[in-house]
């Protein structure tokens, strides 16, 4: 990326680590071998394919069998909410991704409370005999938000318990969405108590259009994309041996260092937020203080205009986003920041920050002092 | 590649052309961006990505509009697939994408010929009131035979024309699956006559994992996987920005050398049938001599076990395929050899040998010396 660009939106996408592209180079050229091959370099595609996917699985402390390899969230999504027939309970506050498929099914859209929390207890209440799927994500992509995932596993768990009880047939299964979060916090399958978990490679400085679906044994999918039968005749097509073998590195990375990442991105971030904070005392944080993302910072700045913020910021190097952004160029309010009744002067005046690998003390200092100016310049501008 | 190793199955798969993986590499650095974000540096990659697309349709003589980004032929098959109700027509030789999305609908298997040949005749015989889709692939990955897809286009105009003098509503698309045969023979949709078309860029030395649908204006899609909205709609998931760059550079590389590579391909090709015709004069070669993929050699050697042939010959560094490589793994005969009706006997001695951009006249004489001596070897260990 351009030195002189200070990169402030590492929610909507990663650059490829230098380490992934490496482990992923010998997978484009020497090594190009169709998995599905009969002779020996094939075969060792194949198990270097398999051992990815292991690897991959114990990062979230799963099991490669258990993962369908897609071409991201959205399709692993799609999968999931093509593999029930029931209600659906989601929040109104997911992804685009999520909410589409869910509108496929008789469904219910839970809303969060002002921080932007779905509470386990708004679940429990949305549940009926004959709802199928709770999907409910790991963390708002814009608001940082984290969800309280192993409360909603226990309504899910005693939902479950009910119905063997009473003989009732219909599954009912717990999905997250973990493209956010992933990296920057705990994201292990028995300690969240999920039953299947989206997960996203481009969001982790991984290969873009890589992602993986986990389901627990007991779930059972459909298949999205019919043909050759790979993935358990999931989601046919050619494996992505290149991309697999560089998500696998990614979520190693991300992983292992999730920890101390977490920590130096909150330092920044709390810095940050701060020195705006002191600076423009009207400005307005959303979500959940405590319960977010490390990385992530959503403030607004009543009365301003975040389109026009967003072009004199960039014109100073440093790039945010507003809203998701999905949503972003489509010129209409964030279905996120309606759900949390936030007023529109509020919300049209709103920045996502999300720090990442990219920032540092010297940039995020540059890019405090830019943002504070740029600001500044506004609010005397539009006299708030 | 192992520079001892003679690759003689570029059906299977293709190395990532060294060019194409130098226009991709920027976009997984520092044009990392993601293609829905408001900054500049986001719309120029939308920008590069929308051009891509226009490069990757001019190829085929399209429009870049028409065009859906895929994570290969097998999803954009299950799209062209997904978009319709009606009954389908496609034959018994295609590829598993093919076979198994058309098994979700009334269908019909057309029988091929002796050759592996899909007649016009046959096509126009199964074709009823309510069929809405006719799919016949460009050339048989086993055989190499190329479809008369001209024939076969006159003959679902015929039915369109019909059915709008009789006033009759239900569409009628012409779909193809070219991941076979591009870069060695003419793909152009007009002069195929087609109205929907299947592309992969895996096949053509240029990224896995990476396809496009492309369909005629008049083509009404339906979204097989729902959310953000990409694709107008029909495929939704952050887009796939290095692997369009990577496939919009290797359909140009493939189709501005298709000619003089197809030249290249058919003079090794025919000087290696020749050789082993000569030598084992009991041999049989399957598929359309004239109407053949430039690089393609299907030929069987009756009574000899090609599992064991292909396992010998790599012993030697020679790698080709038996059947095709998605069905080679599984252990069961290939049903394009049944559906040719060649004897059992015949079928499990047949090796598909294929050429392509790794074949020049000094590996492709060492592997004719190998092939030659391995199967003499072969025919004397059992007598036959």
């Amino acid at each position: 990326m351009n030195d002189n660009l200070i990169y402030l939106d590492h929610a909507a996408g990663t650059p490829l680590d230098a380490r992934v592209l490496e482990a992923m180079q010998p997978y484009f050229s020497e090594l190009f071998f169709n998995p599905s091959s009969p002779y020996a370099p094939a075969i060792q595609v194949r198990r270097d394919y398999e051992q990815a996917k292991s690897r991959i699985a114990v990062c979230i402390g799963g099991k490669a069998d258990d993962l369908v390899m897609t071409a991201g969230a959205t399709e692993s999504i799609n999968i999931m909410f093509g593999s029930i027939d029931g209600h659906v309970v989601t929040s109104s506050i997911e992804h685009q991704a999520v909410l589409e498929a869910a509108k496929v099914h008789d469904h219910t859209f839970v809303e969060p409370d002002e921080k932007g929390r779905i509470s386990a207890d708004s679940v429990a209440k949305a549940i009926r005999p004959s709802t199928e799927l709770v999907s409910i994500h790991l963390a708002n992509n814009e608001l940082g938000t984290v969800q309280p995932l192993r409360e909603i596993a226990e309504v899910v768990r005693a939902e479950r318990q009910r119905r063997a009880l009473a003989g009732e047939q219909a599954p009912i299964y717990f999905h997250s969405d973990a493209s956010q979060g992933l990296g920057q916090i705990d994201v292990h399958v028995a300690r969240l108590g999920v039953d299947a978990l989206t997960l996203n490679a481009g969001k982790i400085y991984g290969p873009k259009q890589v992602g993986c679906l986990w389901t627990d044994r007991f779930v059972r999918l459909r298949p999205l994309v019919r043909g050759g039968g790979q993935e358990r005749g999931v989601r046919s097509g050619t494996e992505n041996i290149a991309g697999t073998i560089g998500f696998a590195a990614a979520i190693e990375f991300a992983t292992q260092h999730a920890h101390g990442e977490a920590k130096r991105l909150a330092k920044l971030r709390d810095n940050l937020e701060s020195e705006l904070i002191t600076a423009f005392p009207g400005a307005v944080l959303s979500g959940a203080r405590k319960k977010r993302l490390p990385g992530h910072l959503h403030i607004s700045f009543p009365g301003l205009d975040a389109e026009r913020l967003i072009f004199l910021l960039e014109m100073q190097g440093v790039l945010v986003a507003t809203g998701s952004a999905c949503a972003a160029n489509k010129g209409t309010r964030s279905h996120v920041l309606t759900a949390i009744n936030l007023a529109p002067e509020i919300a049209d005046g709103s920045l996502r920050i999300t720090l990442g690998r990219l920032t540092d003390e010297s940039n995020i200092t540059k890019a405090a002092a830019i943002l504070k100016a740029v600001i500044a310049g506004e609010v005397k501008r539009v006299g708030k």
